[in-house]
């Protein structure tokens, strides 16, 4: 089975989705648009990536192109993120006078570096990072990365789990195309998008159709429609899957109020 | 006037707090978290950050730091962005084979480079990729940046404003320490974060404050508090000062259903 991913060899992705699906190959890309036209092509059976950071928050490119892209999320899943010090195979942790990372990470880790006076460079990603060392082999330069990222790279984890927040997770949704999706499917969560009609009040009347269906809400985002600068589409999560009842309702009644509702995927509970 | 902005010389940061504090010195650092830090210990009179872009959505460190540091936004001011194509200056179009940007600016050209078959790749940056192009001075290479970068690194403008989406509007928020707010600033618009209390139905009751009191909103959106995964920290602006009323009396009903109510900021409309 071939899942694509954003990212290179070692990235998060990778180790989360490698978890998820067990024997998978691997695709990597250089960017999330290519994990779609993968998927839409059938170079790909799975697409998988990141849409949200429990630090960092949402991850926009990737709410976008579910919304935008004939694609139907059929599973979601955790991934507690660790990071790690990597360093050319001769170094020790006080040799380290320069990191490169993702930004995001550099400062999850900001109280780790400061303590050692080791100076943060960021970089576009974690995995691009342990890359760039990997090329030089100096033994004062490190990468913040995953733990897979030593072994990709022949890299030698320094120190692990240096973050300053223990809690730091990243929640990942698989799809497939739309109309590959499999009959009798366990749906526990839906994740939704839908613009809001022209009148006041009208988000407030659409949260008001959830809660009066009793309808639990795990997430709310907005993300800007690119040809009506801001203005917004809102991305919603919430626990019941589309076959239920009273869903049904409340997303028949959303219409009142709502406006380009597309439901972005249904899928059982993934496990912290 | 110093003013701190995140990023390097030509960064669209630079250009737009040029446009809106005439003749200020800008310093540029290489992370938000030292735009804040300048400000705090008195080393520059204004942090100038985006907090938004009217297709790739929020910018969340910037909102998160707005949030946790003792600064308060006193304007907001929004500038076009019209990326260019910046190669080396005995460059033509037709040379190029590959070009370095964000890969926010380079999926916002997809269409200009896809049409000329030149790679897109990935870097941390704009002003980053300007400077790493002029450091090779490679026929072949290209950046996606700022007009300003072209200036700033020596550098060719060989096509201009080549986005698809013609309104890209990148939305920013000029701050002052806390304590050094101007007394009569004219407040037009505010800048809200809160969180929720536990109990069913507390953020649907938050927006109806403001509805009841016919506040306007202008953005809504989540950010994650790191502590609790995947709970969440509302950000919200809407039309109104502090000063006004309405707006005083629905603040203080928000107390009602939130917790860790915080004004970031209130100040005159920005022009577009």
């Amino acid at each position: 089975m071939k899942v694509a991913f954003q990212g290179l060899r070692g990235a998060y992705s990778e180790v989360a989705l490698l978890r998820h699906f067990k024997g998978a190959e691997p695709l990597g890309m250089p960017f999330s648009e290519q994990v779609f036209e993968a998927v839409e092509k059938g170079r790909a059976d799975y697409g998988f990536v990141p849409v949200e950071n429990s630090i960092a928050g949402g991850v926009g490119v990737n709410c976008d192109l579910l919304l935008a892209r004939p694609v139907f999320a059929v599973a979601e899943s955790y991934l507690h993120i660790e990071h790690c010090l990597l360093g050319s195979p001769g170094a020790a942790l006080a040799d380290v006078e320069v990191v490169y990372s993702h930004p995001v990470a550099l400062a999850q880790c900001r109280e780790f570096l400061n303590g050692r006076h080791i100076r943060a460079v960021p970089e576009y990603d974690t995995a691009g990072a342990a890359e760039l060392v990997a090329g030089r082999m100096d033994k004062k330069e490190a990468a913040i990365a995953s733990k897979a990222c030593a072994e990709a790279y022949g890299l030698k984890v320094l120190a692990e789990d240096i973050q300053a927040v223990k809690g730091n997770f990243t929640r990942f949704l698989a799809f497939q195309r739309e109309k590959e999706v499999p009959k009798g499917l366990k749906m526990e969560k839906t994740s939704l998008a839908f613009a809001v009609k022209h009148h006041p009040g009208a988000l407030l009347n659409c949260l008001k159709r959830f809660a009066d269906h009793k309808i639990n809400l795990t997430k709310l985002e907005s993300r800007p429609i690119p040809e009506n600068p801001f203005e917004y589409v809102f991305f919603v999560d919430f626990l019941g899957g589309l076959d239920d009842a009273q869903v049904k309702e409340a997303l028949a009644q959303l219409q009142f109020d709502a406006r380009q509702v597309k439901v972005l995927g249904s899928y059982p509970l993934g496990r912290r």
